[in-house]
């Protein structure tokens, strides 16, 4: 940076307390991180702003949050109900409310910027066990009061909104023991509300904190890692970074238990088996609409970070690079770990983010023909025993080249690494500034990947000015999930729903499944229908009925159960 | 053998026209395998049988099947079924009914060969295309005509039998189409009757089938291969014996559709998706209650024979071998292809089978303490890229050789091979002679492996003079397939079911999953509860009323939907 180049001063203070601010931050009340020089002077150019407009930060959400929407719960209720988990995890104040009466999406931080306060359950409790779960489930059926379920909190599809009131149950205060452990099987059984961090802590301590012989690890890491929980990877079909390797959520899960209004519901622990449906494949994408996750048992894997192997490479063309992806998934000899393709523009972005960006290897792309616009960025790992990791690394290398790519090093990927759970930090600081970054992603074939990806694109940019990074990650033989990181000037949530609704048109128009690893939950749910049809929507309503009559569990739109239809898109 | 040694005339006359024989007999009707001397000699022992017992035959069907049952079926729906099909495509005499009334189990044999006929459907339908089907699903709907749905008719579980009479479809005749082929996909849409050889001939010869630029393989290669059909693998959620590779046939499909009675099911071809339950999971293990599948799409992978590598090894003990089989499908270097097994009873008998009796390597393995009764035999295959079977033997033989075993060479693997779909051939030699064959198999974990293996042979020996042998195969980080064999002189049909019973209510007893890929059907039925638990059960039949409220589909007890609480076992 110039020695007198302006640099925006980022907010690093205290968080007053029971502020918005206080909700709306992303992860430790502590941690920052800021956008670079690089990327500042990007959003500049891009948005065409000067200096000035990043001296004054606004809609920051610093303001307490009132105390003014008492609880409707009557009375009797709140007694029995709290009576059930005893006073000091029973809450009716509108911080404790609010805290959870929102995920992480974009129209939720705004809300919370504008002190916008909707949909708040009356109630917040925090159960210690099951026994606990299954008196409130009872009690709440039995009084037909809506019950919404909390997780990490990380959902980006208005999840955990408690559209009708009622009940919220917070998670993770209590409901995050590990259960059991089988080495012998390599399973371990815990509560929905176990952290990531604290499921991979103890399964990388393994040796001491469950007396195994070696260190194991679940391979699940989302980009929310740090702030989400087993319950929410499993009910809303999840995928971590590492999914190409270690499968989605429902790849891992062997079996769940249950709190349903009208009875417990327990999988069997199996490998396979061929005896009728199979119902962890009904309640994994449930989004709390059918009954309560308490428990999941997940397959861990050996931990042998030595053995990682990483990679990068720099293609000529978009084309060369899916090529080149394609092929490495279809080579029948193993999956990379982390593996993920940027677009020309996310391209362009990432090598300024990782500092790649005026640095000899920089000078070497240009010179051999690597254009920014058009050159595209792999990056990706190898996990697993060391040869195997040794060959997959030397066929990926082989394949690329093949495809006229250079190899950037496993510098990249590393520097990627080192801000894989960090990147959502940044939001406060851009969203500070008038500045929104939202993400949405979808799953495609190989056939359809270029017409999602150009139309998508193509709807993004209709709006002048606005940036749209594309990549593709969590690879198949078959296909990967499309994802798109788009960066704009807008503050006004209207004009941010518009928008966001027509990418999601736009989705669903060219063909891709509206969503790979994020849910449903009420903001996607309008397309719902268009996307699985009306025979599948109807066989969900089936579903619903048979477990949840009195219409309880998560109401107000969720995977467009009780969406009216005047509220449908897309079909 | 001993020049003057008797050895018997096993059967390989001409089938008699319309005969018992010709629906009993498996496969080809021109080929045979008939047990060698060695097992032979091994039957006659293990039976106290002498030569003069297997002078003559008995029980062989050879009658013609009499036409002395006429269709019940009202002559207005048959004039308007047959209508639909036209009149070369729909029979109503005795012979084309029961050919497809039966499936393959032991039950199924001893029925024919004693004259038994039952539950024969009214009328056998051949539909030429999905607008047939259509008609058929809607007519029977209407008018309440029970519909059953006949596919390769390798069923072991009762699974086509028309127990409330009816249609029965038969699948194969024309409903075997290559509908599409995708090959940036790697998938391949074909109708359900399709056969399995048939497939594999169309992938592997790809390029000119095709149009394609290489070969393909499905990798679905169930000992029932040559006389199975797509449709019935997907409905009943079946194994090919490379499956510890490629997958159970649930891990193949990405898109069906289905004739329902009330509407259509066609679930989307997409790699992955967040949005919802798993529509397509509810619909594999329906076993033709929900409704008739039309089509599956199928992932296929590239055929590269020259890559496999095969091994095989001897263990000392059945400890040591399966803690190295577990070390291998827990060590993060890709799992084997073919991969199986077995315990110390059936080893000596494999040995046997294979040659391996008397040779140098027989020798070799008395001297080193490889002792017969307490070895073990591994054999498997490597699939995929050079590179990457390569490394995967080598890792499967380090891991073996720390653990006591002896390489045993590839050539006892090719023996396996040569084999693989032939062995049923030798079913109607024994039962020729009064003995029985069957097999029984259940999912199991690593942790209970044991439990269930020593169990249910305690079972099986119980009986005096009853062969059992066993094998693991279908591998998974987390357990495997527990596949039972067992062999004894047994000739009526009331004490073959009651043994039968007892295996299966000893599997429950020891924890295991009533079924790892053979489904439930009408047979394992009575134990499903026991098995799933009757939430599960309750949340079948709820979905069972959604799909079909008249129970026209293969109703009857096939997955004890419509099962008296009487006949339940087990719970």
């Amino acid at each position: 940076m110039a020695k007198d180049e302006f640099y925006p001063k980022w907010f690093e203070g205290e968080l007053p307390g029971r502020s918005f601010r206080s909700i709306l931050k992303w992860g430790d009340p502590g941690e920052y991180k800021h956008p670079n020089h690089k990327l500042y002077r990007l959003m500049k150019k891009t948005f065409h702003l000067d200096d000035s407009w990043f001296e004054k930060p606004r809609g920051m959400g610093m303001t307490e949050v009132p105390e003014d929407r008492p609880s409707r719960l009557e009375q009797k209720h709140l007694e029995a109900l709290r009576d059930i988990v005893g006073p000091d995890d029973a809450f009716t104040d509108v911080y404790h409310r609010l805290r959870i009466a929102y995920g992480k999406t974009m129209v939720d931080l705004m809300r919370l910027r504008e002190g916008i306060i909707e949909n708040l359950p009356d109630l917040v409790l925090q159960p210690h066990d099951r026994g606990e779960l299954r008196r409130i489930v009872d009690y709440c059926d039995a009084n037909s009061i809506p019950l919404y379920v909390y997780g990490g909190g990380s959902s980006v599809t208005r999840g955990v909104e408690a559209m009708k009131g009622g009940v919220s149950l917070d998670m993770r205060v209590h409901l995050k023991r590990v259960l059991s452990f089988d080495e012998k099987n390599q399973t371990i059984t815990v509560e929905a509300g176990m952290s990531g961090p604290e499921l991979e802590r103890v399964l990388r301590d393994a040796p001491t904190a469950l007396g195994a012989s070696r260190a194991y690890t679940c391979g699940h890491l989302p980009q929310s890692f740090e702030y989400s929980v087993v319950g929410g990877w499993v009910v809303t079909r999840g995928a971590g970074q590492n999914s190409t390797y270690y499968g989605k959520i429902e790849d891992m899960v062997t079996a769940q238990d249950y709190v349903c209004p009208r009875f417990d519901l327990r999988t069997r622990d199996v490998p396979a088996a061929a005896d009728g449906p199979d119902i962890d494949q009904i309640m994994m994408g449930s989004e709390g609409t059918l009954g309560v996750l308490y428990s999941a048992t997940l397959k861990v894997r050996r931990y042998m970070p030595r053995n990682t192997r990483r990679f990068s490479f720099v293609f000529r063309t978009w084309d060369e690079a899916k090529e080149a992806a394609r092929e490495i998934m279809q080579g029948e000899f193993g999956y990379p770990s982390v593996f993920r393709l940027s677009d020309p523009e996310e391209t362009d972005v990432a090598l300024k983010l990782y500092g790649v960006d005026g640095t000899p290897l920089d000078a070497l792309m240009a010179a051999r023909g690597y254009k920014p616009g058009e050159r595209c960025l792999l990056l990706g790992t190898a996990d697993g025993e060391a040869g195997f990791t040794r060959h997959l690394k030397r066929m990926v290398k082989r394949i690329c080249h093949r495809h006229g790519a250079l190899y950037a090093t496993g510098w990249v990927q590393k520097s990627w690494e080192h801000s894989r759970f960090s990147d959502p930090y940044m939001r406060e600081d851009l969203q500070d500034y008038g500045i929104m970054i939202d993400t949405l992603e979808c799953s495609v074939t190989w056939s359809n990947l270029e017409t999602v990806h150009t139309g998508v694109r193509e709807f993004c940019h209709s709006r002048p000015d606005t940036i749209c990074m594309t990549h593709m990650s969590h690879f198949y033989p078959q296909g990967c999930n499309l994802y798109f990181i788009f960066i704009a000037k807008m503050e006004k949530i209207d004009e941010y729903l518009a928008y966001q609704g027509g990418i999601l048109d736009s989705i669903q128009k060219h063909g891709a499944t509206m969503s790979h690893h994020h849910g449903i939950g009420k903001m996607t749910a309008p397309w719902l229908e268009g996307d699985v049809g009306s025979e599948a929507m109807a066989l969900f309503r089936a579903l619903k009925a048979h477990f949840d009559p009195n219409n309880i569990m998560n109401p107000g739109g969720t995977l467009a159960l009780d969406l009216p239809d005047s509220e449908r898109r897309g079909i």
